[in-house]
């Protein structure tokens, strides 16, 4: 029969950490640590197949699950000699979600539970302190009342600070025992007020109550939205932890706290974390006291004059550092924990992988493996490729100038500029157009997740290094300065006051999330320098992956970014791009405005060479690294006038008439420009137009090969091709010119020919375009729109949708619809391959640089990924991942 | 080795009928004519695949032709008795192609080759008439000067005039022999000066010259437009037949003339032709001479005073009675017969399959089954089935008022009117802009062929039956009055005059192609009566096929028409057809405009009771018979109003402000709206919707259900669709619907709900669509446009040039292409069929009513096939076609 509900504590455990999909990642390491002997406080795990059956059966339980969380909690009363609902010797336990993947914040937590009118009264004479139980039974109504009842928990906060303003006083800490019950009574008759009925005494009731509203949980809009946001399929649901409460708040020789085994920030091997003494574990994580550090190096470092742990409890401190090294050496990874102090005694109450920056991944990574804790490959598997991405972005340039109005913590690191605003809507209201913003908030919560997520950077005035907005913007990737003090935020005023000084809404402030200042205007940013351990890394990511990585780009300076950052090549240079610039769009226009070929002949002509010039400072920057060129691909429409004043001037410089060009332009508007006269089908249409290309392409080379020591290696790309007939057409055409050019310099150009495959059709018809093609290259935007038929310029009004309501599981722009267009592409690269087994297969996609389709490119035996510069690294990493993961080449040989 | 040229004459042939494909029609029948022992002048055939290998091989020649086309030659003068090039006793030849697919008038002829200035002398003697023989030189020299070198043949005609103006003649029959004799010197001269070298002398040169220039004329314009029109494959490629000259112009005992062994325009099994008196065949098919009847009985009927050839050259008529009774029995079909009468003595030139009117082919056919001459089976796979089309258009109201004022020859049946043009360059452009023109000439020629596709009818003062302008207007099925005698027709003033009333270009005009009149304006049709043979073959077709065929219809008029036809139900019901209507659309808008779900639902509540008498009325007509309706499909702003007076409208009747409505329009605007917010995506962001939609359609097939016998048999189709998970929340929101619907009427729907396979990803995904979908239907017009990333509406820039170059062989959009679209269409009947055994297949483009795409969804072993009504018995027939083809359900169990 199926087990729904694992126990644990007292030095052993039915569940372990290797049970993480089944008893979520916080179940799993309590039994972990329960097991290796560790001090954790007795409870239980119900299964993430609970929520699962949860969901499938209409919100409702396994038959067997009561039975077996009676004989849990027996076990759990056992153990901490104390039993659930007993007046005389209470039991409390917390409920708590704890899902396969890390999701902080998102999901409910009800903590002090198993009090009600009696055992209130026996955790007083227990602990012989009136006023914390009754503190206790206060914040137990308060939480319960919001998370299970669904009562607005401002209506307490009001009763609370009703009560302080009638004693005159400004701290919780401050209220007296009578206070506090009289507070209760107050809380009990607002909920009896609001519900109906009164706040439930049964503890049995008050537990499942807790259970459900945890399940319930999982499907918030906040959980929603977060799973979004990381890819984090509905269908793992989440485990419900119940476990003994231990308490850091009975008093001076109680605390509660966070520890990370090595710093999270730099990577550096130092014991790393805060606490707070006479706390409960959300004081610290919420971040409404400012808390201390746990060693004396760290508190004297940071010039902070309140004592460390080490010094204030240097025995719970030395407990704390040997469960510290042996979870690190046991788990073989830095390590964030969770722990309470109560009346002196250490209690851990979660241990997890912890999270970390980019830089400190690779420097921790980099020293596991020089201590011999784990090996290269591990090193290469435990870097997130996509975090990557906050390290390549750039950082304060040193030698700007800047007016730094403020300081906070150095909460994630990396430079950002923005306009201020102080709701999340309005960040993402604004980032939605573009516009740069930064978040400042006095402290963020769950609630501002997507603000953060459309933000360049936050900033908080209150809340430690880990802090909801430090935690969840090292996730992100965004710079964060948090616990800025100095700062005073108004939000009704839309202003924020540094010194004497107001920054309004709109206002552009600059971070450094690296230093913790906050700068007033934008302030200069250079590029990252790159660490050695990045390199190191790199490097080792190289010797194991089998794809080869390049990059998209068409200027000098992303053509030298991407060789900096590691490609081996340019896999897409979009020569339409070396269209656009003022001084050519006009001969461009010309061009379309011609009355025929000798008309568009002679525009051309004066485009041959500036696009010769800029092949050839291509062709030198890549230095006899492939380069794959594709001729020209958007719709003429594209170039032409859009403005009134834009068309007088074409009329006067073309000598054209304005109606005739404006008929011109009519006439070439397309209903569905994604699929009209674009790609090889301009060449078809204007062969003029492919000669003059493929002419100063040649030539290009013919100039750059000249000077260097490597030839220039040319691949020359036709977009949109559906028929063979279209590539062999092109395909003569081409080598015509290269003979000519050949004719002429004396040396005859070296090239592959390819095509894109970014229809369906193409993908179908492979085996036959490989007859004359030399290299395929997926253009992954073009074949997921027409696979879909989903325009992705119109897309945004469903595709958000699409995603809440669970339809598509990540949107398939930004990663590979293996299903759909994977299978398309599998299709496609077995029969190119058939008909051709040299022929070269490669993505230009911006799902070039997404590691999961990174992951698949290796799976399905392509040659290469192509990405933007910025990715390259990402995309190394990634392929190195995947052929780490040892799925191999299976996908190609069973296809089509 | 391979045999390139194949030789007949004499009673006996190396070829025979049977090797088409080899020898081209001409060739192949010649032979076969031998080898029954009929009197065919000798010759021989230069295989197709010498064609081949000519345009394989840069225009060369297999090395082996030369020694075989002389042995052939030798073959001829044996049996001719004359030698070419012999002075004394010169053999002439034709030279003329001959394709797998008659092609008539597209490629080039050269006729009394072998003729120079000694053999012309020789012919002269011989014939014993210098007149003929310098008049054949003559005509000799013209025609290659035109066809072999390239020479304007007006250049020619102008010396003809010329001579014919100084001696003050009108017909070129009164020149003497002398002024033939000085007119061969002239153009002796004029070709001299125009190729810089004499008239070639060399018979074996002129021979090689015509033969090149026939394979050359494969690849020429009018070739190449002729195939495209009839998706004639360019590889097919050409025959040559050499074959010794008769001459029909010998004198009064010598004719020429073209037979059909019936009536080719009713089918009457009368024996019907037209000849012409000391004339060449030229002269019949060119249309310059009206011909005279072959029959008495047809002279008598026609009230045609000049001689039939029954009375003219009764022995001569006697043997072709005997020829034409044998050659339709031996081929068992009606035949299209060339003949000549030298000097009292019948010669066969040519026999083919007759083209008809498809009341013709369909009484031929019912007639030869009771003949016996040919089964059931034979008789369906005689029809063209696109032919049918000529029969279900109307033809004019007999009791309409018409002011005839001309009469012509009933060439081709069916009635038009349209605006008088008098190019074919005009027809083409007005037609293409959706202008009806009826295209008047004199007579047409093969560079016409482009306009009288583009035209309504055609209309000409000159020629016969079987002018060029009868016969290809019957083969495209346009209505055709030809040789109306009474017109003028001035080019230069755009003008033809009928008696004293002048018709100018632009004015309307109606023909009549079954009666042969002319008609000033327009004039009422009737729908067609379909005849006895008509239901007789249907009824035999019907038999035969296995695909159900359904029609696309909305409306209770197509309903209706879709049933008179034959439609086994309707397989396509645009619901959003029904929202168009200016009544309904205000509602629609306002729905569109609404804030919130409850504004829509408002409005929604206006148009269900319209939507609902909608389906009443067509569940009512379609008695029981399925009906597939497929909910709401094109983006919302394809219903928005789009001039400032419809907006203003809108405004005043919503009371909603103007500028809100033209931002919401604006916010609704779609770049590529064939790829954006419509179909299922509609429904599911606006689920009231398809809601309101589906309770129409349960709503009325309740009350349509209780009043007739058989209840209604209800589809709902969801178009779209990519993801299993989109059909299951629509599904499920119908399901609650129907349940409703169910309550509140006491009897619960019955219905089966389908998806639209349109976009490639749900042809991958057929499995798991299937597995929620009880049937697919293959929407192929926007299966195609994603599939190939070509928009319908912009192709048209692009698509021509693509048939020109050979790049698509036909129009995708009009005949399914079978590589791609069809692959994915295999791939999903596959996969659907695998998951869901009894899954019900159709197809509801346009490509349902294409022969050629039915044959495939035949193949694939579709259930069914919808069109749109008038195509429903083209469907019928080519389904039976295809049934009775023997081509299988092999692709489903090949692929995927």
């Amino acid at each position: 029969m199926q087990k729904w509900v694992y126990g644990f504590g007292g030095g052993s455990a039915d569940g372990a950490a290797s049970l993480r999909n089944l008893l979520g990642g916080k179940g799993a390491n309590l039994a972990e640590m329960s097991r290796l002997g560790l001090p954790v406080p007795p409870g239980f795990t119900i299964t993430t197949e609970v929520c699962t059956y949860y969901y499938d059966n209409n919100r409702g339980y396994p038959p067997e699950l009561e039975a077996e969380v009676n004989g849990a909690l027996c076990g759990i009363e056992g153990r901490a000699g104390a039993r659930f609902g007993d007046a005389a010797n209470p039991l409390l336990v917390s409920v708590r979600s704890g899902a396969r993947a890390s999701m902080p914040g998102m999901m409910d937590t009800v903590l002090n539970l198993g009090l009600n009118d009696e055992t209130v009264e026996g955790l007083a004479r227990q602990s012989g302190d009136d006023r914390f139980a009754y503190d206790s039974y206060r914040r137990f109504i308060q939480m319960y009342a919001d998370v299970v009842l669904g009562l607005d928990h401002h209506s307490f906060e009001e009763l609370l600070e009703d009560r302080k303003s009638e004693r005159g006083i400004l701290l919780d800490t401050e209220l007296s025992a009578t206070d506090l019950r009289e507070l209760v009574a107050a809380y009990k008759e607002r909920v009896a007020d609001g519900l109906g009925r009164p706040f439930p005494q049964a503890v049995k009731e008050q537990l499942w109550g807790a259970i459900g509203a945890v399940f319930g949980s999982w499907m918030n809009d906040r959980a929603v939205t977060y799973r979004r946001l990381h890819d984090i399929p509905a269908d793992w649901g989440t485990a419900v932890t119940v476990q003994a409460m231990v308490f850091g708040n009975m008093g001076e020789d109680s605390a509660t706290g966070v520890a990370f085994t090595r710093d999270p920030s730099t990577g550096e091997k130092l014991f790393y974390g805060e606490y707070l003494i006479n706390a409960q574990g959300e004081d610290v994580v919420a971040g409404t006291r400012t808390p201390q550090h746990l060693t004396k190096t760290a508190r004297l470092r940071a010039k902070d004059g309140k004592l460390a742990m080490e010094e204030a409890m240097p025995a719970a401190f030395g407990q704390l550092v040997e469960v510290y090294q042996r979870l690190e050496a046991h788990y073989r990874d830095m390590q964030d924990i969770e722990f309470t102090v109560q009346k002196g005694r250490l209690w851990l109450l979660q241990t997890r992988a912890g999270k970390r920056t980019t830089k400190a991944a690779l420097k921790i990574a980099a020293d596991m493996v020089r201590e011999g804790l784990i090996d290269k490959k591990e090193a290469v598997r435990r870097i997130e490729p996509a975090q990557l991405d906050q390290l390549l972005h750039p950082t304060l340039d040193p030698r700007a100038e800047k007016r730094v109005i403020a300081r906070g913590l150095p909460a994630s690191p990396g430079a950002a500029s923005g306009r201020v605003v102080f709701s999340a809507d309005e960040a993402e209201e604004l980032g939605a157009k573009g516009v740069p913003v930064l978040l400042v908030r006095v402290e963020t919560s769950p609630e501002d997740i997507h603000g953060m997520h459309a933000a360049k950077g936050i900033l908080t005035s209150r809340g430690g290094m880990t802090s909801h907005a430090a935690v969840v913007a090292r996730g992100m990737g965004r710079p964060c300065v948090s616990g800025a003090g100095a700062l005073r935020i108004d939000y009704r005023e839309e202003t924020m006051w540094a010194g004497g000084k107001a920054v309004r809404k709109g206002e552009v402030v600059t971070i450094d999330g690296a230093t913790g200042e906050v700068m007033l205007g934008e302030v200069a940013t250079v590029e990252p320098e790159l660490s050695g351990d990045f390199t190191l890394l790199m490097g080792w990511a190289d010797e194991f992956r089998r794809l080869s990585v390049r990059a998209n780009a068409e200027t000098p300076t992303d053509a030298a970014t991407a060789r900096r950052f590691g490609a081996e090549g340019i896999g897409l240079c979009r020569t339409e791009h070396m269209f656009f610039e003022a001084d050519r769009v006009l001969a461009v226009r010309q061009m379309i405005m011609a009355e025929d070929a000798n008309g568009r002949r002679a525009a051309l002509a004066k485009i041959l060479p500036m696009q010769r010039g800029d092949f050839v400072a291509l062709f030198r920057i890549m230095a006899g690294l492939p380069v794959t060129v594709r001729l020209l691909d958007p719709p003429l429409h594209e170039f032409l006038p859009r403005t009134e004043k834009e068309l007088t001037e074409l009329a006067a410089a073309s000598g054209i008439d304005a109606r005739r060009l404006a008929r011109r332009t009519d006439e070439l508007h397309e209903s569905n420009p994604m699929l009209g006269h674009r790609g090889c089908r301009l060449g078809i249409s204007y062969p003029e137009i492919y000669e003059m290309q493929a002419r100063a392409i040649f030539e290009a080379a013919d100039e750059a090969g000249r000077d260097q020591d490597r030839p220039v290696v040319l691949e020359i790309m036709l977009p949109l091709i559906v028929t063979r007939r279209e590539l062999d057409i092109l395909k003569d055409r081409i080598a015509a010119v290269a003979a000519e050019v050949g004719r002429e310099r004396g040396r005859t150009p070296r090239y592959l020919i390819g095509t894109m495959i970014e229809l369906p059709r193409a993908a179908l018809k492979a085996g036959e375009l490989a007859e004359t093609a030399q290299f395929f290259s997926f253009g992954t935007n073009d074949l997921t729109q027409t696979t879909f038929g989903i325009s992705r310029d119109d897309a945004a009004t469903f595709l958000d949708e699409y995603r809440r309501q669970g339809i598509l599981e990540t949107d398939p722009f930004a990663s590979l619809d293996v299903e759909g267009v994977g299978e398309l592409i599998r299709i496609a690269a077995a029969r190119g391959r058939r008909a051709r087994a040299d022929l070269k297969l490669g993505i230009c996609g911006e799902h070039g640089g997404d590691p999961a389709s990174v992951a698949f490119c290796h799976a399905v035996g392509l040659d290469y990924v192509s990405c933007s510069p910025y990715r390259v690294p990402i995309a190394r990493l990634a392929a190195a991942q995947a052929a780490l993961s040892g799925t191999g080449e299976r996908a190609i040989a069973s296809t089509a």
